[in-house]
């Protein structure tokens, strides 16, 4: 593990799990809650083989290495300053043996990682139909926000291929686009086992959503209560301060 | 309004409503917290026309008149004992200019009623399908339980076939069959907009659903706070105690 220098606007952020850290650019998209939500939220078991669909900072495959040091994860990447930042990433915290990032589109996630091969995928995929909510001037944050880089159909398929029998996939969306969801893993054999609702506050609506879907799987659709990030003012949840914190805590 | 003599085994029982009143019957369902979720949970306007898919004891028709006076409500009960049980109840109530009472067949439900005169279907239909979870002898007790007297996708067709455009579907169901209502409801046209799950306490997993859809709708999908039935102890939270009380208030 070799420090390497870092390049203009580029800062080391602590993640605050065992040292481990993450190289984040001021002129790129940097992760936000959402990718903690999702990284706290999947099941993990010794071993298993992970496949991240647009890893972005790479933010995800550090943090589910945080939690179980025997995983292998392969982060795709659209975008190559974003794939080479965080291969840098994962270099800083000596894991080049457990995370491997990809360049490449999406389309062809199951092509180059291979069908059947993953026991779990995971997705924190741009939030905004083509043409819907900002559209961003600068290319890397319009990959980071609209679908028209990673169309959902395309997410659904490319994650139902990438998957073993009984394999989980596990994404965080917007709440309002649960029925969406729901039908798109329906229409790819991902049945929906586990919903998880996400709120601003106890007494606001939900936001957010994390799901988590079982290839080919039959078990009955859990609920559990809903997340709330904040507590009544601007302070964490007590459960929000325990994610960040990194324990092993419901999610 | 001429008080009836009551049949062996019968009661009245006061709703709470400005002096409602409802018969119910020892040997047969009694009407319970759901039905009163539900009744809650629809949105009503003066003067619409609304069909109660498998009206039971009258319970759901009786709850809407108590929040709106102007409503024409029809309900649609498959067991002659329920449908002549409940219609003593409406005219105990004196509200037969409001409420009829008709026995039938859910597959008849449009050819009975008129395809596309309805501005609000609500069911709450058996919870079970045929062959799962525990099947009662009695013939009317099965019939309020098992969904072979009331198959999903029937349910589902019928609301559709009666509804105006933008009229609206609402149901209360088993929490875990999510994927499926929805899934259901994108099939017949009904667009799931409001999606309200019940808890029986805050710290655990919803048990219910309220879904609320609307026949070609467009709208974003709400999804508000879960419903908790319990306080912390045997009590009836704040909210489900101004339920019960028949509060306007959040539902």
């Amino acid at each position: 593990m070799i420090e390497q220098p870092l390049r203009q606007g580029e800062r080391i952020d602590e993640l605050g799990r065992g040292g481990m850290k993450i190289i984040q650019s001021s002129s790129a998209p940097c992760f936000s809650i959402d990718a903690v939500l999702l990284a706290r939220f999947v099941p993990l078991k010794a071993g298993q083989r992970v496949v991240d669909l647009g890893s972005g900072t790479g933010i995800i495959p550090l943090l589910l290495l945080a939690r179980e040091r025997s995983l292998r994860v392969s982060g795709l990447e659209l975008m190559p300053e974003m794939a080479e930042l965080s291969r840098r990433s994962v270099a800083l915290n000596g894991l080049e043996a457990h995370i491997e990032i990809l360049q490449g589109d999406i389309r062809e996630a199951a092509a180059l990682l291979g069908k059947a091969t993953a026991d779990l995928v995971v997705a924190n995929p741009p939030y905004y139909a083509a043409g819907r909510g900002r559209e961003s001037a600068d290319l890397l944050r319009a990959a980071a926000r609209s679908e028209r880089f990673c169309p959902l159909p395309l997410l659904f398929s490319q994650a139902a291929a990438l998957l073993k029998p009984l394999g989980r996939f596990a994404l965080i969306h917007r709440a309002e686009r649960l029925a969406e969801l729901i039908t798109l893993g329906r229409d790819h054999g991902l049945h929906g086992e586990r919903l998880r609702l996400v709120q601003p506050r106890a007494q606001e609506p939900a936001n957010l959503l994390l799901l988590e879907f079982c290839k080919g799987g039959r078990r009955q659709l859990q609920i559990p209560p809903p997340l709330c990030v904040y507590g009544e003012g601007r302070e964490y949840s007590v459960e929000m301060a325990a994610i960040y914190a990194g324990g092993e805590g419901r999610a």
